[in-house]
């Protein structure tokens, strides 16, 4: 067990515990699919498009026989009628043309469209070609968009609106995606009440149990809520146990009062202790807030114990929960950032790297970010916060009026 | 009727026209309010914290009491018990101290905390405070967080996962939010074919079904599919009375083909006639691609005939269907942007705005844009597209190596 570590050495034992763990395939159907994680390459089985078109409306020719054409001395072309929708053309003759709309199949032997408004028409089933044309020209060609065996997708993607497009334009229904990866989250602490409960002096309400099961949801998973456990050593034994038969991931936090998640720390020996496949990976953080973040293995499971206070819960669960969430469907996620200008000083953080929520604002693609600090309590903080700033541990602080990253809440 | 505007006209024209409109108000549960638009201010009703509070674990004491403490000369308090949860607790007399952990309610006569390491206890009921400590000192007074008119969220606000922590922290369980407007898609052109049809020859799959479906819900809104109807006055003209009588928004996409969206153009100018609160905003947009967009009010909805091709219509979806979804939800709508630098030139455009697709990379924090031309098909277009480039018509292209801004896709 390793006591207090880094953030970045948090992430690497994650990575070293956890990388390995996916979520079962399921196949969905293509509007479910929208924001899923691919399971498998998407490999094209066709050519698109699967013939040569005409990208105009016009004449389909052979190129040769319109060089020298002009006003004066147009080229004379026997014109011919298209085929019907579906019926194969016939080969297109020397000195023949044929009319083929945007999108019509080029017949066989023209290798070149003339646009309509370069051709005459004077009544006597000639086309007269006014200006010449050049192999290749207009035509888009079979397999130009794509062949077989060109993967236009990789395993693990996200699939966003315009990948539907692509889905639909190759004809595929049902996707293979991963499952979402079932979150199970806990709360305990016996001054916790539920958000239509009056608090009582010195209750507070459970705010995790909702921050952390819209987090999970738009992290892609699926939370399932275990409510308020009740602050005793068996009761949140069962309560853990049911959530790892029933979840791939088990959040548990704590209330803000001291020794709190000092039960939930036990059960959690007690099951490393029992299980096979069980470790505890560390018991702190170098990183304020969030040093009382708990994480294990039961199982082969992650179980994972959060700070009480939310801002500090939800900033560790995008830290450090959201990526594993995502990797489990195979998705390396990127936390989204934004660049902006601090508008004061955030002080030196003592050794421990600092995750400083900021408002974002935006004037003429500028953006401002002014930290949240000071006596700012817990829901002004939530309301106001865009973002946070994360200050390494060996950094003095942030300055003023000096661009920094955000990373996006 | 005014032709072909560009796009800032356009902007200017839909919300001159669309602007007042907004869905109906309805109420949903915490949990199902994530990514709703508010639908009024959420002004808080109470205070939060509801009493004074300790933020450590330690002694309520007099300040005046410890000035002057030292180690060598520690101030003497009488410590008396604290109170039961939910009991109002007794004044605290001068020379007197309680024991109050983090979150505990502060007793009245008290105005400072001493921190629990500075108290020696020698087991003779007295505490002995080792530090002075100041009036104020670690306690979180009353409403300092939140008061009661307190506005924590506007109307039109679009609801993240913080923001629910918020709403529980305040108690609320239910929230008025915005409808989410219905918007009917249609396709027409008779060479379009369904995604489980292999298309023959001079068939194309309908995709702007499918994508602007999941764009719709990605806005926020609720697509109810009509499917492909036949390129025909009458087919057509029911199509589009039965999406006015469901839908708040009605989007019609032709085929690639020249001629489609003729027919419906015919309708819409009859529907025009034949309604009050009916008129054509525009017939062209001075846009590359999106040219042929239509934009109509029929009976007081907006009803939009966007071009054929797949990526031109996703294109004037984003551009102007997707904010007008958000306006009648109360919100204003950002799109998100990525500044990044263009790899290669983009040549000018003749006089129309263009929206140029790139593809996004991303090295060391540094974004590249890389335009996606010359004749890479729909499919190709469609699965590297990160997001746009919007080319002002007065504008002679756009320089490589220059910083632009991407509009994400």
């Amino acid at each position: 067990v390793l006591n207090v570590q880094s953030p970045a050495e948090v992430e690497r034992a994650i990575q070293q515990v956890f990388g390995h763990l996916l979520t079962d395939i399921e196949s969905v159907g293509l509007f479910a699919s929208l924001g899923r994680m691919l399971a498998s390459d998407i490999v094209a089985e066709q050519y698109v498009p699967g013939f040569d078109r005409s990208t105009v409306d016009g004449y389909a020719v052979w190129a040769a026989d319109t060089f020298g054409a002009s006003f004066a001395t147009p080229a004379m072309l026997s014109c011919r009628d298209g085929a019907s929708i579906g019926e194969k053309p016939q080969p297109l003759e020397k000195g023949q043309c044929q009319y083929v709309p945007t999108g019509g199949e080029i017949p066989q032997g023209a290798d070149a469209m003339v646009m309509i408004e370069d051709v005459e028409d004077y009544g006597d089933g000639m086309k007269y070609v006014l200006r010449p044309t050049a192999p290749g020209r207009h035509i888009g060609f079979r397999g130009d968009d794509v062949s077989p065996g060109k993967c236009v997708m990789r395993a693990g993607w996200k699939i966003r609106p315009q990948d539907i497009g692509t889905l639909a334009a190759l004809g595929i229904q049902t996707v293979a995606v991963r499952k979402k990866p079932v979150v199970g989250i806990l709360s305990t602490g016996d001054e916790l009440v539920d958000i239509h409960v009056s608090p009582e002096r010195a209750q507070i309400r459970d705010v995790n149990t909702y921050t952390l099961s819209v987090g999970v949801l738009s992290s892609g998973g699926e939370p399932v809520r275990y409510g308020i456990i009740k602050d005793d050593y068996v009761f949140i034994k069962n309560a853990i146990v049911d959530a790892l038969r029933e979840c791939d991931i088990v959040l548990l936090s704590g209330g803000s009062s001291v020794g709190t998640l000092d039960y939930a720390r036990q059960v959690i020996e007690a099951l490393v202790l029992q299980y096979s496949d069980s470790k505890i990976l560390l018991h702190g953080i170098a990183i304020k807030p969030g040093k009382p973040t708990l994480i294990s293995s039961i199982r082969g499971k992650p179980v994972f114990g959060l700070p009480g206070h939310p801002m500090a819960a939800y900033l560790m669960y995008k830290t450090f929960v959201s990526p594993l969430i995502a990797q489990m469907m195979g998705h390396k996620e990127e936390h989204p950032t934004q660049k902006a200008i601090l508008s004061v000083n955030i002080p030196s953080n003592n050794g421990r790297e600092e995750l400083a929520p900021v408002k974002l604002s935006e004037k003429a693609g500028c953006w401002t970010a002014d930290p949240i600090m000071g006596k700012s309590g817990l829901i002004s903080i939530l309301s106001e916060a865009g973002g946070y700033v994360r200050i390494p541990r060996d950094q003095e602080g942030a300055m003023a009026n000096t661009e920094i990253t955000v990373y996006l809440l």
